[in-house]
């Protein structure tokens, strides 16, 4: 029952969800906006929207489904705005990695009545350097798409066959979908992927202070190198505002792992460091 | 002129070598051995070796080239087995991660007169798991082999040739070659090798604790957790010996990473983490 989408930031993934609807065999309408033209003109010539829209709001206002795919900050302010354009008649969805702070905005504005439906969406796939030219059709293939509210669903027959179609869309985009609690997201997001992205980018600016100077030494590290680093190249207009939004979760992520560290130093040269390894091998085995 | 090659362990490495000897076209005898027969009996199967050799140290003397493929304290304890057995006409080289101690030994008991050559070496390639299943002949491909002793070549024309010899095979099994003082080696694998494997097995264990019991929430990190984490598969019984004989320079390293991340955490909020950031994404550029 979608016909119109807006896709607002035509970045990585909102250039990546048009091309997975195309692929997935959507026929109706995607325009997209960007804040710089140029990724609108490089998503245009992909294929991932088929026209450039002037005005997000207006854009928004034209569809019946718009995704914001922009950072968290930016999604927050686009939500303010959109509040106050659409209607009953209209859901939005986001792509933001933390989502707290994205639902409580969407209890405030959205979800009551005369207002639109707001679906709160997080697809765990991504890669370390942003950008539409990246963009990929297969770019949520097999990976999991959290959803962290199903309140819009339940506000009106209406906005309830939105969020289904949304979610049928999403599904075949080829994602596994799971439902979580928004806070229980953003404490499980911090251990299985926040922690990951600042241990890499520690790891990485570490590794620039004491080897940096000589490249060719680099490739000494091999494989197990360049994949323990790779997420140093992640941006950090994009990690601010998860910083920023999930600090304590990631706080006590980081300050767990720190104690790790420390206890595997001082247990180098005794029988622990035997544990270590198999509760390390654990995690793998499952 | 090497035409008769001894791998003492058969394991992952040994039989890579075999494999990737084969594959460079090496037409001579490889005998090998195992401590475990039946990695012996993969690795025969495989087409690594053509005979699986009863006494190790009978096997060495019959050849020109003996390839130590085992850990770090076992290689100790071949060399103070094979010193007594060879002599002028043989060379010995291995594969071990760390080389400042295995090159005190080679200089007490290799490289002086009546005794045989011996040439520290490090291929700078595995897997996270072990076995001769998993060898593969195009693993030294692209793949830094560190050396960090020539005075076995210095030491006398029959020597020289055999060093240069083993050199060249191993530059035919798709190798760059790069010689490093084993002192600055086992300080540059602590940063470039042994600090990401510590950081992979720590991440590992943790999140074993935070999230081993929901199995279902481990796909929700993706490629990302995918990657921080596939060396928490790799073995203690190798690690182990690599603690234990590069203890200070790890130990530096974990300290200097602890220091980081806690300077990460106390910055979530601050203009600090932006310089943290780029830091990381140059250390990728490069």
């Amino acid at each position: 029952m979608i016909s119109r989408i807006a896709i607002l930031g035509t970045g990585l993934l909102g250039t990546s969800v048009g091309l997975a609807l195309r692929a997935a065999g959507f026929k109706g309408a995607i325009t997209g906006w960007n804040r710089s033209p140029e990724h609108g003109q490089v998503a245009l010539k992909m294929g991932a929207i088929d026209s450039i829209a002037a005005d997000p709001l207006e854009a928004a206002r034209a569809s019946q489904v718009s995704v914001l795919a922009v950072p968290i900050y930016a999604t927050l302010d686009f939500m303010e705005k959109l509040a106050g354009v659409l209607g009953s008649e209209n859901m939005v969805t986001d792509v933001g990695s933390t989502k707290r702070i994205i639902c409580e905005s969407a209890s405030r504005l959205y979800n009551i009545p005369e207002r639109a439906a707001f679906l709160p969406g997080h697809p765990m796939a991504g890669k370390e350097r942003g950008g539409a030219a990246l963009a990929d059709a297969n770019l949520f293939r097999g990976a999991v798409w959290l959803f962290t509210d199903d309140t819009a669903a339940e506000r009106s027959p209406h906005a309830g066959e939105l969020v289904k179609s949304w979610r049928e869309w999403v599904a075949a985009m080829g994602s596994k979908i799971i439902d979580l609690d928004p806070v229980r997201h953003d404490e499980l997001v911090a251990w299985v992927s926040h922690l990951p992205q600042f241990t890499a980018t520690a790891l990485s600016a570490l590794l620039d202070e004491e080897v940096g100077g000589a490249p060719e030494l680099k490739d000494v590290g091999g494989r197990a190198l360049r994949e323990m680093t790779r997420l140093g190249a992640s941006p950090y207009s994009m990690w601010r505002d998860i910083a920023h939004t999930n600090t304590e979760a990631v706080e006590r992520a980081l300050l767990a792992l720190e104690q790790r560290l420390t206890r595997l130093r001082e247990n180098l040269r005794t029988p622990e460091l035997r544990d270590e390894f198999e509760e390390a091998n654990r995690f793998r085995q499952e």
